[in-house]
């Protein structure tokens, strides 16, 4: 199994695996407009050559490992590579059932583990997160607060932004887009105009808090 | 009450102390939820629970001053827990009262005193206003010469948008967000073009202005 | 005139005429609030105090010149003040003139003048420009080329966002608020699928310009 | 043809073309409104004297060349001058045709071509692209990958949102200007609390990758 080993271990294996992985992405894609006509059977059995292929590919990668097949196992990826492609051939999967479908789209995820590009920058993105936590926790007790607070103000007059604590969070996570505050700031005046420090310091406690977070980030990268 | 000092110094007691507030903050949040039933008497149990443990945790921080239990109020965090925890205790204050609710979500904030990650970041954001006053000084000059200028423009035409100082100041804080900037353009356009000077120029330089912000908090931080 | 260049060259000075500038704008802005009722004479009154100051603000610091008065007018600062203040005097005007309103408004933008924090930053601001006017130039060749090329493709269709160069300029120039985005993609949609090239490629092109403005000016202050 | 190349390497050569170009534009612009009246034919006169202008300017270029006239041919800009220019002389154009003003508006385009500025700002932003290659193609993977997704939960719901890849693929573009995350929210919530996760993790995971790829450029032109 040596020829195996040298096979998945060379430049071109992982391309060859990228492109199809690619090719599997435009199916997958084609498949989801309607009225595809004569072209159904045919996307089954480019499916098909799909399936095989990968299975081929596994195969080598297993072969590679010679007399020790199962330390094929030992990395994350490598499981999340089999159980991703054996998951297809489940019994009682048919063709248009949603679990094969997220099976199969879970096999484009597969991209990133081939890209050394990608996985660099995953890598680097999930690095980043520890720089951040305490603004997001912070965030998360803004977020609270101003929600309990929002509900004791509003949630007899606008019960379906601030009916409930949960209702009041999300009222708060969209109200970050800015996309709802003209309408939160009219509803909230017809109520009293002291709602406004309300709107008005949660748009400047949270700018200010996005902000350090965005800092934070660029700050560590360019420790980096 | 030398044992108290090493009890209410150690890094437990402030872990078992934030674990307590945040399952405090859950349960808070849960009485924001109606229809709960039978859930309700137990939430009243549970809420006298924490007042007691809270109340054992400010008597143990009183302890450990010893014999000069009045040093406890020399610093100002001491202080507002002692108001924020005896202030359940008024008597007049039932379950329900909007007073009880606030002093209750009130408490939450205590988090942020017993976190030290929090606390160092709440720190470092204060630390960095001085650094933005001018420019906030700058905006605030900005807003109040667009808003004479805009109650001169639009008052009889827009009385909702610029009607006083106030309403055209609120009215150019929302078009900070650029949500409202289609609509008002198209009005401003009904009454005359000129009236594009207004808003382009408004959004230019108070665009330039939040850039300029952003920039030296960004530098304020490399700097530290 | 010693004595004179002395009080004028003050802080304290400096300080009761920014003062002064700050009192002043908020009596302009408790002006815009109809029904003042009782209130309005006392307002005049008002007025004539503050002008009566601010004439004698000026006079102190023409006396400050000694023998060379005319010195004073060297300065463009000093001739905005003196057009400012002495303009309120002009006979015709009366206190609801909106001209008289104009000139009682940019009495506060003095306020710029006798700040050093203010007049540093705006300085610093105006500075900045040159650093961005090549960008600046290419954005107005961006929104010139998709200006035109929006009449060519949307002026039938949609006259009123494209039925003259200006009208399609002034579309893009809001489309970069984002906030007419999913609009002008559902019409475009109707009109023809290519459509969706103008749109995508329009707002990658000035994102990407506006970014690099924004690093532009970023790097220009870091370097100062 | 020495003096040719003298003119045409001068510096006063290239402000006249720039000038030329700027008014060219100016024309153009103007063209594009309704009801010219009597300045049409005028407007047609002066088009022809650009035209013979421009002609003039490529004959001055081409004699600069000397004895090797085709090496002018030898330079990408110098072939796009010329077709944009010979172009407009093609047998069959007439003055309002769609292709005649396309051909028109890519003289335009010279502008980037004679101004050092902005073609050294150009060569710049398609310089700083390769940085972010690898964010784009992440972007890329996840908006695909979201796109499936939503098509998987919502195609049933909302078919002109999410009915086929490339329609859920456009409603995710647009969504990263946050202008349709309240709506679809609230579309989502009338399915399934559930979709509040497809949500929220998007705008997250996507806010995160921009922030990045901003990051990249940032540091990028740092290092430059
Ligand atoms: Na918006
Ligand atoms: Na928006």
């Amino acid at each position: 199994a040596a020829w195996a080993a040298r096979v998945t271990e060379s430049r071109p294996f992982d391309v060859a695996i990228i492109v199809l992985i690619g090719l599997n992405a435009v199916v997958l894609g084609i498949e989801t407009y309607p009225h595809l006509g004569t072209a159904a059977p045919l996307l089954r059995i480019v499916e098909w050559v799909f399936r095989v292929l990968f299975v081929v590919e596994i195969g080598l990668r297993v072969l590679a490992y010679g007399r020790r097949p199962q330390d094929f196992f030992r990395h994350g990826w490598n499981i999340f590579d089999f159980v991703v492609i054996a998951a297809a051939f489940l019994p009682g999967l048919h063709g248009d059932s949603a679990i094969l479908r997220i099976i199969r789209i879970a096999r484009v995820l597969r991209l990133v583990r081939f890209s050394p590009g990608l996985r660099t920058i995953v890598t680097a993105l999930l690095r980043s997160l520890p720089g951040v936590t305490g603004f997001l926790a912070l965030a998360a007790v803004t977020l609270y607060v101003y929600g309990m607070a929002g509900w004791l103000i509003f949630a007899e007059h606008q019960p379906d932004d601030y009916g409930t604590l949960g209702r009041a969070v999300l009222t708060l996570f969209v109200l970050l887009s800015l996309e709802t505050l003209p309408d939160l700031i009219e509803q909230g005046l017809a109520l009293s105009p002291w709602t406004l420090l309300y709107y008005v310091s949660y748009v400047i406690v949270t700018v200010n808090l996005l902000l350090n977070i965005l800092i934070a980030v660029i700050v560590n990268s360019m420790e980096e």
